[in-house]
């Protein structure tokens, strides 16, 4: 129920954290003519230097947010982090409006944002408090193969305290209403993998699985969702777990070492549980190879075709209504 | 250095949990004329009515082990499981006093063996013991992916702290060693994951990579083992981490869901820290497939190939001292 009308305007792109790569994705992909219209939140006079360095072509529309500080390939500088949230905050204003039709972004590096005395705990949950969305979830995509995350970026021995039934519930009808609504599929089946290996394998590995994750599973069975679990993690991304529209793993590395081992180079990142649309790439800034022409545009070109396919389904939706 | 030379005898298979379908698979390989010389532990009378069942041709050399209750596919009686654990017995004496060339193990079901009163936690661990290993460590294989894991079957919350730095160290060496010598890789490259997701962000995310594992993996270098880590598992299966003869999952969900993936059908077990070849298959007794004819043979033949891999390495490495 989270989709709304998308606004007929540009997919904006916020350029991440200047001194990574975020900002030579976004120049190479501006030189490439199959693309939707696209306009690049970012400061453009270092834009245009980045161009210079990088030798390319200067072919994007910028809306134009200055930098305090010199950008220096791979040296973050704290003092330009407020520059980034503002930018983040206009772009999500601009959504909501809209005026864009969604978000796509590129990298931003957490310790950087910290470090300027700013608590952020990422990309997801700041967008989300933007939005008002309670219960962000995050989707990754590569290909055919979707994987939700019922928890993300918490210390290992955190997670089983965090499974909580009511948490895992609001993920689930996340998930499920955002699968038929922003993915257009009536009738999403969702695979849920246990939280022990071999879900638990009847009480000998850990009892969450039984105690926390079935009955959940129950009730929305009950309610008439096409969900299966809890189902090994080593089962359940193989054919023998069945057809499915998405897994929903337990944990960040129980679900995305498959993931970018499958879709490498072009997994996507999608924030469900938003009035918006937003897709991101899958990886971090690679303080290493910015400025150098090395890094690959193929994760943020894969957001921009998703964010695209999202934008239309959610078009013809209005249409219908 | 857990290598010792190998018999000149068949490899020696155990078929496993009767009522599953672990006789289905010994028998369907007993007709091809492609593979290395079998014998299968079993009780032969049993294993002949499962032939005509399956309506297939019974070829296979048997060392009969008679079962005293009545096999019935699907339904396992604990009352068989002490004369399954005498086949393993039988199979180890055979490989240590070289009769045999190597171990090919079909699947067991433990409850079914606890049922029977006797403490059972798992093939790995039983054969461990008969050979008087301290340290067993499992190995997955699939094509050229290895993953070998640091935990194996426990609850998700006791994981963080059975991993110390002793028993990393103890790990790392089995898996080092074995390399070498089982799969004559001279120089072995190991690329280790972090415990928490994004190995610890620094500790933003738990101090154990920081704490106990980066100091075990640079006292390895410092020894000159091509070992690196703690990487993120997101990351250490991706061609993004390296070249690499194997990774090192800290526990069975971080490492069995991509190796499933990318292997299905076609994953081995390998036992790596015994004195003997020990490979087995991926997957459980399927009761419900017992005596159909669906079940598929694929992981027990390339548990057997990549047994007569190891039988080969290891005869090369005897002709050569």
């Amino acid at each position: 129920m989270s989709a709304r009308i998308p606004g007929t305007g540009p997919l904006v792109i916020t350029a991440g954290e200047p001194s990574g790569i975020g900002p030579d994705l976004c120049l190479a992909l501006g030189n490439r003519d199959d693309l939707p219209r696209l306009l690049v939140i970012g400061d453009e006079v270092q834009l245009r230097q980045r161009a210079d360095l990088l030798g390319i072509e200067f072919n994007l529309d910028v809306l134009h947010l200055p930098f305090p500080v010199a950008v220096q390939c791979g040296s973050p500088n704290p003092d330009n982090a407020p520059a980034l949230l503002e930018g983040l905050q206009l772009a999500v204003a601009g959504c909501l409006a809209g005026e864009y039709a969604g978000l796509v972004t590129a990298p931003l590096a957490k310790n950087v944002i910290n470090d300027a005395g700013i608590p952020f705990t990422g990309h997801t949950e700041y967008l989300a408090a933007l939005c008002g969305a309670a219960l962000p979830v995050m989707l990754l995509v590569a290909g055919d193969l979707r994987v939700a995350l019922a928890s993300t970026h918490l210390p290992l021995r955190d997670v089983p305290d965090y499974i909580s039934q009511d948490r895992l519930r609001s993920i689930i009808e996340v998930l499920h209403a955002d699968l038929r609504h922003k993915f257009a599929i009536p009738q999403p089946e969702i695979v849920v993998c246990g939280l022990n290996p071999h879900a638990g394998e009847g009480g000998y590995l850990g009892h969450e699985d039984q105690q926390v994750i079935a009955p959940v599973i129950a009730e929305m069975q009950a309610q008439g969702m096409q969900i299966r679990g809890p189902i090994p993690a080593d089962t359940a991304f193989t054919p023998a777990a069945g057809e499915r529209d998405a897994v929903l793993a337990m944990y960040h590395d129980q679900g995305l070492p498959v993931l970018k081992y499958a879709g490498f180079g072009h997994a996507v990142n999608v924030t469900l549980g938003l009035p918006i649309i937003r897709t991101s790439v899958d990886h971090g800034t690679a303080f290493d190879l910015a400025g150098t022409g090395k890094a690959d545009a193929g994760s943020l070109l894969a957001a921009i075709r998703l964010a695209e396919q999202l934008v239309t389904i959610a078009a013809t939706d209005a249409a219908r209504a």
